[in-house]
């Protein structure tokens, strides 16, 4: 509950233009990208700096109000879901690229930047930041270094953590700390920087980043090989890899997948093959030849019916856009598209996917599956319908399922999507009772009176199935 | 004080003969690779699985008796140093390769493991395990996680951090908790993986890790470039890298530095130049040729009065193995040694050199200066005697004036040695209070009772000097 004296506080720190408590604005914010999720915050606020950000916090911390940091709201674990109400804190005045360093190859940025127009600004100088999540054209870095967010380029080049170097943070007591550096090395204490790299805002306010670069790779090949037999598409993958080749991307689509694409997207997509691996591999040019050429043979020798390379940078790029609205091709199936991302290790793939073939046959559910099996993380998404009460606990006992066998297998129950509401109650089927109550007593010491963004992460009591929040 | 009835709770754990309290094995761990430092503890315990260790940790906490684990003593920060008594906690029965998983690029092992021992044993399967300290034939596995340690292949493949991706951690309440997995992404909470690389044991004890491998490089050349002029090299370091070329390794050595090495290592070094830059890249045959011919190109824009390429791998290795040698030449000198590794974002390399050549005229100190240019990572090496209390004190001064000099350039008081005792009173330059106080509330919530190597990487008071402990 936001008081008339708290609001006061708050619009003397932010001016009235960037308080709002409308019921038009808390509706557009009681929500994000996550299905089924839904809670009316009290208020939205747009500070314009970290010392506005700490004056904010330090008034919610006295009064009890919980502080929900959201960039785009592409997120899809309810990271962003004020499912306690309180106040969503935005950054769009925060949404400036503050330096390209082009000597020390980093990137310094506010964090409410869309992580596309980053790219493009840094690609323009020749330099290249990988992680490039699918929701890029519209999510925010500041969204990126709360979730940890993968892409498509993950297997070669790692994921958002691997890029963040410094970091300005508004703790919850207000303080304002500056982690790291432009720095390749430094060991001056714990390593705060990636601590807080994935920790879906519940230790504090991330308010600039700097992200390391690199060398914008020289070239890029594409390719798509096409398989009537899921097993051996995975089987290819990992031989790939045990081959010690590391495409830049290795993502694997199942025929459903294939054909709600290519009804989307209508860039000639086979629909009549069981699975299609979309191989990339970037680097200098005979580096990339060679290895497009070896891959294609080690696929041809998993009985992949064809092995097709993109011939021309239009055709590749519609390819990968493609693959990148999978999910929103998915969507248009049913109202509701629950898209998981239980991870495993990459040698594990080829029983992951039968697993989940089996499951969705035992819950008489619906089960297309992608994602980034280079990386053993996968996209089982279920078209459904959340008003079908008996389809949606069928839905969720599969998915369930999915994450005691990704767990089973030495994986984990989310590989970039975060825990956020969604995945907590099975986050102690990664971590173990213990392994949870040495990440809680973090979360106490850095936030003892739970304002940054409560309820996440941490489920309120274990259970196993998800609770619809309506 | 370990009393009688602890003494034999611990024994019942270990068995009498890895229980040791004699005079002469507390006297071989009172003290570590740093000078100065020198303290006894009250006995050594060799477990034999972390089911030993945390019913060690628990007897150890109830009684609230200092635990040091301890690899192979090769800290240069006091790391290992039991400040403050105890039980110093040795790996020798912990040194096994559990796993090298070829399929998913990784290896398993306990963490007495000897660094050089595991490379060697992964790259005769093809693959590469990139962190290198210079002290990796004796240092051991579980010592370089919790120094994340750092190596001459930092530029271009990261440090220890960057390829620890599970462990296995004994907790000072005696929990042992298994964090991450054989995945390139997992998101499922905090990364508690990174926090413990590089927390010096003060979090907990390590007792299993598995490590990311990447393909061995096809091939690998090495250079000298021979400048007489030290502002040219470093600048030459500097464009190297703003030219897109991240070389594998970049080392400068400056001619003091270079002059005691070839007396050490007699290889026939240059010794008649103001420095050198050794410099390595590897990779694919084609473009190690082209990275190579740019740099030289780069190097000899900047003046080099000669650049060399090694004609042998012999010569590559002497060369190579003279640059790793330089803190034992330089050790050779004067009775005490005294090596820092001030850290500066790498366009502040001529500055920062330049800086410590001042630095040590207005202290009447001799320092010569050597390291991983690349990263910025500078190693300022000081031959004194501590016995010499007027000279020594003059070194502190230069030392506490280099680490301000690094921090204000925007780098950090210690790169790749961390903190231990040696640097606590310094790490306020680097984090400010609140910085601390963040860290510290991390170490209250793992370790309430302070037994993890007490007295490391938080000074107990903030204080500029450093004080000697005899």
């Amino acid at each position: 509950m936001i008081t008339a004296h708290v609001k006061t506080k708050l619009i003397e720190i932010v001016g009235r233009e960037n308080y709002d408590d409308s019921e038009a604005d808390r509706l557009v914010y009681s929500y994000d990208a996550t299905p089924q999720f839904q809670s009316l915050p009290d208020g939205v606020i747009s500070p314009d700096n970290a010392k506005q950000v700490s004056d904010i916090v330090k008034v919610c911390n006295e009064h009890n109000i919980p502080i929900i940091p959201r960039g785009s709201g592409t997120n899809l674990c309810a990271g962003t879901c004020p499912t306690e109400g309180g106040l969503v804190l935005l950054f769009r005045h925060m949404n400036r690229i503050l330096e390209i360093d082009e000597e020390n190859l980093t990137v310094t940025v506010q964090p409410g930047v869309i992580t596309l127009d980053m790219i493009n600004e840094v690609e323009a100088k020749g330099l290249f930041y990988p992680p490039d999540p699918s929701s890029m054209k519209i999510s925010t870095i500041g969204g990126n270094i709360n979730e940890n967010s993968g892409g498509l380029r993950g297997l070669k080049y790692g994921v958002t953590r691997d890029y963040v170097i410094a970091l300005e943070i508004v703790l919850a007591n207000g303080d304002i700390i500056c982690t790291g550096g432009k720095l390749a090395k430094d060991v001056a204490g714990y390593d705060l920087t990636r601590l807080f790299v994935g920790s879906e805002g519940t230790l504090g306010i991330i308010t600039e980043a700097t992200l390391k670069l690199i060398p914008m790779p020289e070239t890029k090949k594409t390719m798509l090989a096409l398989y009537q037999d899921i097993d051996a598409a995975a089987r290819s993958v990992s031989n790939i890899i045990a081959n010690k080749i590391i495409p830049t991307t290795l993502e694997f689509l199942d025929q459903p997948t294939l054909q709600v694409v290519e009804d989307f997207a209508q860039i000639g997509l086979p629909t009549n093959v069981q699975a299609v691996l979309l191989i990339e591999q970037d680097g200098p040019e005979q580096v990339v030849e060679r290895d497009m050429q070896r891959i294609a043979e080690l696929c041809m020798l998993e009985q992949a019916v064809s092995v097709e390379v993109a011939q021309s940078e239009e055709h590749a790029m519609a390819l990968r856009t493609a693959r990148r609205a999978a999910l929103s091709a998915l969507a248009r199936l049913k109202p509701t598209t629950i898209l998981e991302d239980a991870t495993v290790p990459r040698s594990e793939i080829a029983k992951m996917v039968r697993s989940i073939n089996e499951i969705a046959v035992k819950y008489d559910v619906n089960i297309c599956t992608f994602g980034h099996a280079g990386d053993g993380n996968l996209h089982p998404t279920c078209p459904t319908d959340s008003r079908n009460h008996d389809e949606i606990e069928r839905v969720e006992k599969a998915f369930a399922e999915i994450f005691e066998k990704a767990v089973e297998l030495g994986g984990t129950i989310t590989g970039e999507h975060g825990v956020g509401v969604m995945k907590a109650p099975y986050l102690e089927l990664k971590l173990g009772e213990q392994g949870i109550a040495a990440m809680r007593s973090i979360k106490a010491a850095f936030d003892p009176n739970n304002i940054m963004n409560p309820g996440k992460v941490f489920a309120k009591e274990s259970r196993k199935r998800v609770v619809v929040t309506r």
